[in-house]
């Protein structure tokens, strides 16, 4: 599937880092970074850019706030053309701390929003537009919201955002291939101006499926994390998708290079991937909330009772 | 999706035996019988009926060779309106060995082939029919063989044989949806008196979604296996595809309890699932065996080497 407008956007750690409060070591986020930069990736998604104000540094570690300095000492000296993103929530980033573009090491600002915040969002989005920053809106939860307020949303978006992308976000891991093809349909039939993206939870081992349909369609915006770390079931599998885009700019020895090495270890380590609880929450329409709690208890292998404490 | 059409084929212990010659013991079989009849699975495949000829039973469990005696005693004393399928091989099975229908606990009979034996399948195929079974011809490897002779073969299978189901069988796990999309229209464009089944393989992680596009597509004969359970990176995990079906018949329950119960520590033992150099083999639509002869070396996970083993 050679299209040269598709994009690919790495989001390994700040994903996978919502397992372990973004604590990966700087060698960690070191290795990502070039792995991902000699494999041809257009954008590597560093972290979140939160405030001090709403997160203390003693929980977690640096990517959940993405300072640029901590930024710079993850790229510094590695040759690279990929683009660094960060993402922001609506209501966690303090918009001071956010230098111009040209004064920071990235190059990217997501702001991750659902349908109701979307004034809110929209107004972040422009900021950082205004300070120099390639943009994008992700649309968070979308099998839970997808009544006539999703249009009333897209059409505001159009109008009046400055975003140069608009993600959609299947969080619960939920939808299948038809609804994909129903929902980049729908974005693009409003979203003239900008381009549409997708980014896939793999609850249901959907999500890379999910990116092919989403390509199918049109939509040239696609996440995915390397081996698919990601919170509960994780993200589409970078290799995966890097392996089926014929675009020759990819590579994807440095990505099997990087996994036989950090990520096969870390996987003992840290669990994501087809675990049966997400599935369920999945099949559910669930966020993975429940399921991860399940997890992190005794009763993390009895899934029946965790089945029926989510549909009696 | 309700469909009233739509059957389920469990191959938990045939194809989950292709990991461990089909040495699983009595106790473990029942116990996937009951889960799946109590599931209202519509088919058990329960192994292979190769003649003692060719295999030994000193190396291969009693799920090789499927004796009449052996399968009444995994299913002897459980209700059940779960139909018994075995499967053969062309070239494999001594056609005296068969007895009637009648006589047997097995009530379904489906024949394995290339496209280049479908003479000798349906030829097997009919003589299995005449003695009173169900029976399926499934054309395996067909991501290899989609040439004009796969059309061939299947107006003979619509005109020469008295199978109730043509099979899809993505054998090295290398189609996404619109290879399934094109293989079921093209199916159904020929075979007008009979069936269309899929059963994929999951190295790309696509087994689930590819037999929902089957679906989507009118095929009403869906393979699976309890998570996931199948030779390198398994099959489409049967909770997920019940999970999905809206056909209140099946009930998820007393899958959710086999798979903590048995899957959960089985899977410490034997490997299945998504592994990279499945994937590779995978995307490269390469047959498993080279990434199943790595994963049993000592280089399992050099997955670079194995890559660029079989690209240069």
């Amino acid at each position: 599937m050679y299209r040269e407008q598709i994009k690919v956007l790495d989001c390994t750690i700040r994903d996978g880092g919502l397992i372990n409060k973004h604590q990966f070591d700087i060698r960690f986020v070191r290795e990502v970074y070039k792995a991902v930069s000699e494999a041809g990736v257009d954008y590597m998604e560093i972290g979140y850019k939160n405030s001090k104000e709403f997160f203390s540094p003693k929980d977690y570690g640096a990517w959940k706030f993405c300072d640029d300095e901590d930024v710079k000492k993850a790229i510094d000296g590695i040759e690279s053309k990929t683009k660094i993103s960060v993402m922001v929530d609506v209501g966690r980033v303090n918009l001071d701390d956010v230098k111009p573009a040209d004064q920071s090491p990235v190059d990217v600002i997501r702001t991750a929003t659902y349908v109701k915040d979307i004034d809110k969002a929209i107004f972040m989005c422009n900021h950082f537009a205004d300070k120099g920053y390639e943009t994008a809106i992700n649309i968070m939860a979308i099998s839970k919201d997808r009544g006539p307020e999703l249009d009333e949303a897209l059409h505001q978006i159009e109008k009046e955002s400055k975003a140069d992308v608009v993600n959609i976000v299947d969080s619960f891991g939920s939808l299948y291939q038809e609804n994909i093809e129903h929902l980049v349909k729908r974005f693009k039939s409003i979203i003239k101006t900008k381009e549409i993206g997708f980014h896939g939870h793999n609850s249901l081992q959907l999500a890379f499926s999910n990116t092919i349909e989403a390509i199918i369609h049109n939509a040239n915006y696609l996440d995915a994390t390397v081996y698919g770390i990601g919170r509960g079931s994780g993200n589409c599998p970078l290799e995966l998708l890097i392996g089926f885009l014929k675009n020759p700019k990819f590579n994807l020895r440095p990505i099997l290079d990087l996994i036989s090495k950090e990520f096969i270890p870390l996987r003992e380590k840290m669990e994501w991937g087809y675990i049966i609880p997400y599935a369920i929450a999945g099949m559910l329409n669930e966020h993975p909330k429940d399921a991860i709690a399940l997890r992190d208890s005794a009763n993390k292998d009895n899934f029946r009772e965790f089945y029926e404490s989510l549909v009696d």
